[in-house]
C-alpha cells in the first residue's frame, strides 16, 4: 500500500496536480553542499566507471570505524533497502519465518513474502507506548524462525527503544541462534543521541545515507555483517546492480566526514517540526510522542483509509493509512518533512478530516 | 569467473598494482560532456529526491519512441543487468529451463541458476562463424523452456547476426509460445548500423547506456516489454532499489538527445581499435572478425586460463579466460577499450604468451 500510494502520487504530480507530500520520509531541504560538491567533483574527475561490487575501500573504511568492524565486513548498496532485500534473500528460504515488530515498515513484510517466507508479526500496543513484550517474543519463536528484524528508531512511529532494551533483544535473539537485523535508518536523527551499533557476528547492521543526510534520491546504503554474508551480498551485487556509482559513494564519504554537523542540523529541525505538530494535535488527536525525526503516527480513532481519501481529495495532502504498517487501521502516518507553517496547516486539516468522518 | 576476476583486479589496483584492464568492456574515454553537464545541473537543481520506481516519464517517453512502444512499456533500472535479473526472477521458477547461445555473457547463466532454473546452453561453433543452428535450437526446446536469451551483437565474440536471422529466431521462439529476451547492450556500436528492436508483447528488449555512451559506472539501463512484466519489475524496484537516481536519468536523457553523434564516435573509434588488433594478430592467432565494438574472442589453441595467468603475472594485463563464457577453454576475451598503441602492445604480448605456453 505504501508503494502503491507513492507511485500514485508521483504520477499525479507528473500529471500536474499540486499535492503536499506527507507520504514520504524525505527531508525537503537539499542535500548538504559538501556532499553535492564531492559528487560533482567525482563526476568531473571521471569517476564514472565500473567499480567494486563491494564498494569503495575508503568509504568502507569510514563505515567500519563507526561500527567497530573491518572494511571486509561492509558492503555498499543502492539504498539500505537493497541491503535488507539481499540479506533477506540470502537468509530466508520458502517456509522460513521472520519476526517483525509492528507497526512496521512495509518493505520488511513485502520482501519476506517475496522470499517465500512467512512474516510473524508481533503487534505492539499504542496504549503500552510500543513496549516490547518479551513473553510474546518468546512465544513467537519457532523452529522455522530464521531472522528477527528490529527497526530502532521505528518507522512509522518514531519511537525509540532504549539501548538497554535493544541489547536485551539482541542477546535474547542471539541465544536462540538466529540472526537479528537492525535497521538503523533513523538512528542519526533520534532526538536524544544514540550510539552506533557495534559489529557482532550474529547482528546485521543496515543503515542508509537517505535520512540523516537528506540523500534519499542518491540511493546509498550499507550493511555491516559477518563476512560470509557480505561476500554473498557482494556476489548478488555482481549479478544484479554491478556497483553503486563511485560518485554517489564520494557524496557518502563527504557525508560521513561532516557527520556531526549534518546530523545535528537534521535532528534539531526535525524536533522543531515535531513539536510544532504536537502543539496543534495535542488534546485533539491521540498520539505517542515522537522520539526521533520524520514521522508522527497518530491514532485517529476513525478509519485511516477514509482519512487518507479526504486528505488527498479535499485538501490535496497525501498521507499514509496505518494499514500500510500492519493492524493499525485507525492510524495514519504523517511525514513531518516540511516547513512548520505547512505542517501546522496540514495538522489542522487532519483534525477537520477526523471531525468530518466521526 | 568473470566477476571474480573483476573484483580481484579492482582489489589489486586499490592495493597499488599497475594493471592494464582488458577484462572489462568499458570505454577508456570520459562520459560525453552533454551527459555530465545534464547530471551536474540536475544535482544542483536538487533532483536528488525519491522518484518513481518505474522511471522518469521524460526518459521513458524517449525510449518508447526508439522501440515503437508506449512509456507504460518501459522501466528504468540501475544498469540493464538489473532489468535482466528482475525479468528472469519473474519469468523463471525452480526447474524451468532457459535457452542461451554460447559463448555467452556470464551473468545470464549465473542469474538463471540464482532463479533455480537450468540454463540449456547451445554451443555455437567458432569454425562455423557462430552460425545459429535452428535444428539444434528446436531440439533444445522442452516443455520446461520458459525463456530464450539472445545477445546481438554478442558479448564476448562481437559477432553480429543479421536482422533477418534475428527475426527468424524471434518468430521461431514466439511460435513456441515463450518469451525471448533480446540483450541489445552493444547494438549501438555495431560496425554496420542496426535498427532498434520494435516492441512486441512476446519480446523483452533490454538495453543499457553503459557501452554506447561510455556510462558504465552510472548504472542506467532499461527494459521495454509487455505491461504486465513492466509492472512486476516496477514492483520489484519498489521493494529493492526504490528508483534510479533522477540525476542519472538526466544524463540518460542527454545521451539520447545526442544519440547519433555519440554512437557514431564510439562506433568509429571501436572499429579503428579492432582493426589495429586484427592487423597484429592476423596469421598468428585465430579469431573471427569482430562486427561490433569492444571485444575480441580469439581461439588461442592453448589453455585460456594459462594465458590469463601469464598475461596478468608477467605482463600486468588482465584478460578473461574463455571458460568464463562457456565451453571455450582455449579462448580468451580481450576488451579493446584502450588506445591503439596500448592494444597493439597487448596483442604482441598475447602472441608471446601463446608461444610460451605451446
Amino acid at each position: 500500500m505504501l508503494y502503491k500510494i507513492s507511485e500514485q502520487i508521483f504520477k499525479m504530480i507528473q500529471e500536474g496536480h499540486q499535492i503536499l507530500k506527507l507520504n514520504m520520509g524525505e527531508p525537503d531541504w537539499p542535500t548538504s553542499t559538501e556532499c553535492v560538491e564531492a559528487a560533482i567533483k567525482a563526476i568531473k574527475d571521471g569517476k564514472t566507471k565500473y567499480a567494486s561490487a563491494q564498494g569503495e575501500k575508503e568509504l568502507r573504511e569510514k563505515i567500519a570505524v563507526l561500527h567497530d568492524s573491518s572494511p571486509d565486513n561492509v558492503v555498499l548498496t543502492p539504498g539500505s533497502k537493497y541491503s535488507i532485500y539481499n540479506a533477506m534473500k540470502i537468509l530466508l528460504k520458502k517456509g522460513d519465518e521472520v519476526i517483525l515488530f509492528s507497526p512496521h515498515w512495509t518493505a520488511f513484510e513485502l520482501i519476506a513474502k517475496e522470499c517465500g517466507a512467512t512474516p510473524k508479526v508481533i503487534d505492539l500496543s499504542f496504549e503500552k507506548d510500543w513496549n516490547l513484550d518479551f513473553e510474546k517474543i518468546k512465544n513467537t519463536f519457532s523452529s522455522k524462525t530464521k531472522l528477527v528484524i528490529f527497526n530502532n528508531p521505528c518507522n512509522p512511529t518514531s519511537h525509540v527503544w532504549s539501548i538497554k532494551e535493544e541489547n536485551k533483544l539482541i542477546e535474547f535473539v542471539k541465544k536462540k541462534g538466529v540472526y537479528i537485523l537492525l535497521d538503523c535508518a533513523y538512528r542519526g536523527i533520534s532526538f536524544s543521541k544514540m550510539p552506533f551499533v557495534k559489529y557482532d557476528e550474529k547482528v546485521i547492521i543496515c543503515d542508509t545515507f537517505s535520512k540523516t543526510f537528506g540523500m534519499t534520491g542518491w540511493r546509498l546504503g550499507y550493511i555491516v555483517a559477518h563476512k560470509n554474508l557480505i561476500n554473498e551480498i557482494t556476489r548478488l551485487n555482481q549479478i544484479s546492480i554491478t556497483n553503486v556509482p563511485v560518485f554517489v559513494q564520494a557524496a557518502g564519504i563527504a557525508a560521513l566526514d561532516n557527520y556531526s554537523i549534518i546530523a545535528e542540523k537534521t535532528r534539531t529541525e526535525s524536533k522543531r517540526r515535531a513539536e510544532a505538530c504536537i502543539s496543534i494535535l495535542k488534546g485533539r488527536i491521540k498520539f505517542n510522542k515522537p522520539m526521533a525525526g520524520f514521522y508522527l503516527f497518530p491514532n485517529l480513532e476513525v478509519d485511516g483509509e477514509k482519512a487518507f481519501d479526504i486528505m488527498l481529495e479535499k485538501h490535496k495532502i497525501s498521507i499514509v493509512p496505518g494499514a500500510a504498517f500492519g493492524n493499525y487501521k485507525n492510524f495514519v502516518r504523517l511525514s513531518l518533512c516540511h516547513p512548520v507553517n505547512v505542517l501546522e496547516d496540514a495538522c489542522t486539516k487532519l483534525i477537520q478530516t477526523v471531525e468530518e468522518i466521526k
